[in-house]
This record gives C-alpha cells, structure tokens and sequence, in this order.
C-alpha cells in the first residue's frame, strides 16, 4: 500500500520554502537537483526545457517508456517546453521571471548571454532577482570555458585522487563513487546560496538582487577537510587508503563467507576488546602491538588480515548480528535493495511509497533536511514534455488557447 | 605575498548572512562544518567547546603544535568552552541563545536533553529560535540511538557499495571516499535547512521557530540518483563500476608512464574520432565493436586495454598536453598539490593565502558557493581554545572579570 499520494501533506503546507517561485533552465544533474531541493521544501519551480526534453528523461534504466528516476528528479515541478533559440521564447522566459524570486541555471558560462538572457534583461524583468548559475569551472576566470565533464571536474576537486588504493597496492585505476557527486553536491550549495541571498533580500525589505556562482570542481574541493592547509604548512599530499582510514584501527570494509562486505569500526581500546573477545582471541588486545590505537594503526595491515580472515568464515547477516550484539559497531555495505528495506529509512519517510501515474506504486527518497518533524509526500511526481505549458503560459502569462496554439505551430513551446 | 589578511573584504560587507548570529554546539565535523559554512557566508557564529577544546584542534598533521585544519574549520568563528555538565554552562547557554537566531548541534538525540537544554528551555529562551540538529541516522525512528561512526552512515547510505570495482574484478575492499563525506554533505544540508527557516521566518516577519534534522545516511542516500526510484520499478539493483561509467565509453582513468592517473572522458562519436585519431588508430572508430557509445559499451574492457597501452607510453603531463590539442576531456587526478597551483583555483580566490596568528602564511579554501562575485577572505582564522569566553560573556551577558574569574575556578569555562 503507498503511504501517499502526490498531495500537500497533513498540515496543509509544502514546506518553509512554501510562496517562493523558482524558474529553473536546467539540464542534467546539477541546477535540476538544486531546484528539485527547494520544491523538496516547498518552492513552486518552474522547469524549462526543449520541446525534445531533457536528456535525463531518457537517462538510466527505463519503465513502461519512462526513466524512473525522473519521476523524482522533477517531482514537484511545473514543466514547460521552450526552444530558447527562438525570439519570442526570450520574451516569454522574461515574462516569467518578472513572476520569480530565483533562476537557477546550468549552461556553459555566457550561454543564456548569447540568448539574450543577459543579467540586465534578466533584472529589467525582475529587480530583485536571485540567479544562481552552476558550472563546471565557474563564472570567471581562466578555465571558465572548459568543457565540464563530471569525471573531469571531480578529479580536478581532488576527489579522484583519494578514492583508490593505496600507491602500490593495484593496478587498478581509482574508482568513481558511484554517483555523480560532483553535480549534486554543486546542486545542494546552489540550493543554499539561492536561500542565503533570498533571506538578504527579506531582512533588508526586498530590492536586493544577487548572483549565486557554484562550480563543480569547488564544490568538490570543499570537502577536502584538512588536506588544503596541511599541503599549505607542510607540503603534506593527501594520500589514498583504500577501505581504511589512515588515524584509526581496525576499521575497514571485511568480506564474509557469502561475499558480502562488512563493514566493521572497532578503532578504539574498549571496541576493539570487545572485537577480539568476539573472535575468540580476547589475548589480541593486550598484545603490544595492538594494544592501543596507533600501535594498531602501525600493524593494520596484519590486524585487518586477521579479523579478515575471521569475517571470511561467517555470513554476512550472521556477522552483523554477532558484531551488534556484541556493541560493535558495524554494518553490511547497504545496497540499494537494503536500503529500501531499512526500517529506520522507512520509519523516517525516507525510502516511501508514491503514485506516479506513468510508473504506478514506486519508491521515492524522502526529504532531506526534515524540517519540523514532517516528511511531507511529493506534491507532484516528474511530468510529461510540456505537460504544464497551458497552466503555466495561461495562468503567469495570461496567454489564450490562440496564442499558445501559434506558438506551438511556430516550434516555440 | 598573502593576498589578503583576515578581515572585512572591501565592500565592508561580510556576506548575505550578515547580521544572523549562530551558537553551535558540535564537535568533529558535521556540525561545524556547518557553521562554517553559515559563517563564510557572512553569519557570526560562536562555538562552544568542553574546556580541552573540540578534538579536530588535534586531527590530522599537526604545525607548530596545531592541526593546520583547524585554522579553516574554525575561521570566523568565536570560540568560548563551557562544560556543559555544570548547571551554571546551562544559564550560560540559554542566556547565549536568547541572543542567537540559530542553534547547530550535533550531540548524540537526546543528548541536550539530559544536559537541560530541552526544546522547550531553548524556545523560552529564543521564541523564533531555528534549532538544526546532525545525528548519524535522526532524532527519530527505531534506529536513532545506534553509535554514529561515519564510515558505517556512508554504507548504509548506499554509497560504500558502489565505490568499489565490478564484482569479481579483485579481493581488495571497497573503498572509503577518503574524506568525511557524510559528515561534510549533511553539514551542508544543515545549512541549508537553517537558512530555509530563517527566510520564513523574515517572510512570516519573525515568530516562527523550526527544528531541522539532518541525518548522515539520508544525506548520503540523497545522492544516490536514480538508484531507489529504479529499485522499486524494476528490481534492478546498482552495481559499482570501478574507475568507469555503466553506461558510457571511453571514459576511465589510465595511468601514464610517470604513474600519473589521467581521466579521459571521449565518450561521444566525435571525441572517439579524435582520440583515436590521437592514438594513431583513426580506423579504431570506424570498427563495429567501437563506432557508437552502445558498441563502445559492450566492448568497453578491449577498449580500456588499448587505450591504458596507449597512456603507459607517454608522461602523465605530455598526455595531459596532447589530449587538451586534441580537444579531448582529459585531466589528471588532482593531489592536493595540483589543486593548490591550480590557475583557476586561483584565479577564484578557491585556494588562498591567509595569515593565521599560529601558522603564519597559510593556504585556506575559498568561500563555496560565490555570491554576487565576491571571494571574501576569511575574517578570522581559528582561534585558541577560549580565545573568545571574555569578549562574549561579557558582550553578549555583561559578565564582569570577577563574575569570569568565578567561572573559570568552578571550571565552567
């Protein structure tokens, strides 16, 4: 049974994000998942895109003639068709944002420009615009223009890099993570600065336009902790550590019988007892070379090989069970089928059940952050090509049936 | 040359969040990275610590007897200890808070209860008080009192599983991101949750208080894409793909001569055409098994072989140099060191020298995202423990000398 169909929840209120309108010309991951953020909690968005759609409606895997993950990319979102390279599309995207507090864009740096999307038509529309634009690079600068490629930018924020093996101990090349992490971390800062500007305006009554400017490499190379000022004291370089962690010990990625990681953090004195007593070797503790954290640290590589060897004799769910009873902390490396079987997700709304008219029931994340204990359901799940452009060009636009059939005829919507 | 010394930059302004004041509870990351980033954008945040100091002042390298991290993690910050356990720390806080807009914690749920510091002491405090709290998995739920250590939020996010090669490409673990990633990620979502309820708050004009909550495995697991969406349409279940991307051809990182790993990413017809051309191989692309991203896809193990025996023969930056001629995406994996010269970093203000009272010249990142172009230095550097208890007791609760005197022998302070 869904919990939830697409609806306002209880409380008859989307989110602290509810009265603000966002008008998004996005594409791909990065401005998308910024504006999917602020209707997540809330904001009225207004997406743009080709007649054609945008390329993620067809990314990934496909159900019943439809990418499922678009369903939740643009839930709660308007979306309309517009061929930018058309005269009046310009018109009709100025129109728009006079009706907008924000725009959040991911074309190359000067795109919307060479459309006629200046900054100054942008806020003759609208004064108090706030413009949030994501780029591979940034805005500025002599790199600004590269082509941005996420494998690209996240290597250059120094992500790259770390997400390997130790020097020496492969031949394989460092992994990617998985996602596209570049382009949603860059989405969730665009999402930010877009808010931080919009509480300015409110706290000086209005009249306070702003520019938000979010790179990918940046938003990566935020996440580099320490790594920048020790290279800048010490000329240290961050060096990858495989499943480890280079200040603490044991805790590593250990495979069980039947192949599943687990994951185990025993990296202090009184866990680590614990661990060692759970082996059946309580001895390992009070031995010199494992007795505290760096002597561990100095032996990992014997210490993860012999807990590995012990991880290698159990199933994976007899050894979580054997680790939480014991107050080890430790987990399997979820996959996506355990994390939507997670009771604490599913507790929390996080992994929830929705209807979507083109999929049925299925599975949408929840919101992240909740905000006042509510977990609200999607307003909407992911529309067709152009199925808001009537709403939206009669109801902002004031357009007629007339009016919007020329447009269409022209190849304009 | 430092280009800048702590201070104001030259608008005289400190950011969009000018004018908020925050009180952070925390410690490690997560909370105070989020406060950090509240304060890159302009906000005043004080810290308070234990009287020994948070435990990042010790992490990681140390210079001149202090963690160069520290001297980011804690810029803009004012630093004042409380022992939290003392009643009088309680009064202290409380009388803080009612001076605060928001409140960042990351005590484990419950936490600040037990100290006194319930919901309900903090709004008779502060009325329209935002409070944001971080915990590894909610301040709710079956699961919320479970021992929170980030590498086990990561994997049962979903994230540890995919950061790893094909299954049964090698014995080696999957690997950590290398760097805090939960921790940073739901930092920024506490942020974002803070500012979200704030500008309702200047919308509503003032009396609105809010509870955001920001869960590290649902702030990894919001990363995941389409990943549950396509779970729960059609079973399928991500797998991770090494140094590659499932569904895109070539791209990869090969490891040049010198060891160096380069990113190539020549994964459309005309980038093939030109690395093959590059190559010495231009009829590669004419060849069935590679003439489309779908062939390329299927044959994508020959093709990273060829290619990786192309890259063994040149030097990382030659090969760098040839693919940027070739107008192929390419870059190598970035080390901190390559991020640090980077020109564009640079040019950015993303990496920055700062001069920090206990390092001297430093390097710190720069301010993510960019608003309205500016790149402000930080306005301080992280300060010594209690470095601040004089200047805000006395400003904030007009506390006299012996009134902190007393404080301090009761070990409050």
């Amino acid at each position: 049974m869904p919990d939830a169909t697409p609806s306002p929840d209880a409380t008859g209120e989307a989110g602290p994000l509810a009265g603000l309108r966002v008008l998004e010309l996005g594409h791909f991951v990065a401005a998308p998942f910024a504006t999917r953020l602020l209707g997540d909690l809330g904001a009225e968005v207004i997406k743009v895109e080709p007649p054609q759609g945008d390329p993620v409606r067809q990314w990934g895997a496909r159900h019943q003639g439809h990418a499922p993950w678009w369903s939740v990319h643009a839930r709660n979102k308007r979306c309309i068709t517009l061929d930018l390279k058309k005269p009046e599309a310009r018109e009709i995207v100025l129109g728009l944002i006079s009706h907008c507090d924000a725009l959040v864009e991911n074309f190359r740096p000067g795109q919307l420009d060479r459309l006629g999307l200046t900054r100054d038509a942008l806020l003759a529309a609208r004064p108090d615009l706030v413009i949030a634009r994501i780029s591979g690079y940034g805005q500025d600068g002599p790199g600004r223009d590269k082509p941005a490629f996420g494998v690209i930018g996240e290597a250059i924020g120094g992500l790259r890099h770390l997400t390997n093996h130790p020097p020496g101990s492969t031949d394989l090349p460092p992994v990617r993570v998985g996602v596209s992490l570049g382009d949603s971390v860059a989405g969730i800062y665009a999402a930010l600065g877009v808010v931080a500007a919009l509480w300015r305006r409110e706290r000086r009554g209005g009249g306070s336009a702003a520019e938000v400017d979010v790179a990918l490499t940046e938003s990566v190379f935020s996440l580099l902790e320490g790594a920048l000022p020790e290279f800048g004291t010490l000329g240290s370089i961050r060096q990858p550590t495989g499943g480890g962690i280079p200040t603490a010990a044991p805790t590593n990625a250990y495979r069980a019988r039947d192949g599943i990681w687990v994951l185990i953090a025993a990296n202090s004195d009184p866990l680590f007892r614990r661990l060692a007593a759970l082996m059946g070797q309580p001895s390992l503790a009070e031995e010199p070379r494992f007795a505290d954290n760096q002597a561990r640290v100095r032996h990992v590589a014997a210490l993860d090989a012999m807990i590995g060897a012990w991880a290698a004799g159990i199933d994976g769910s007899v050894l979580e069970g054997l680790l939480e009873d014991a107050g080890v902390p430790a987990t399997r490396a979820f996959t996506i089928a355990d994390c939507a079987a997670d009771p604490q997700f599913r507790a929390r709304g996080m992994v929830r059940e929705v209807e979507d008219p083109l999929h049925g029931t299925m599975l949408h994340p929840g919101v992240v952050p909740r905000i006042d204990g509510r977990s609200p359901p999607p307003r909407s799940t992911g529309p067709q090509i152009g199925a808001d452009n009537e709403a939206v060009l009669t109801g902002l636009l004031g357009l007629d049936a007339a009016g919007i059939a020329a447009l269409r005829e022209s190849g304009v919507v």
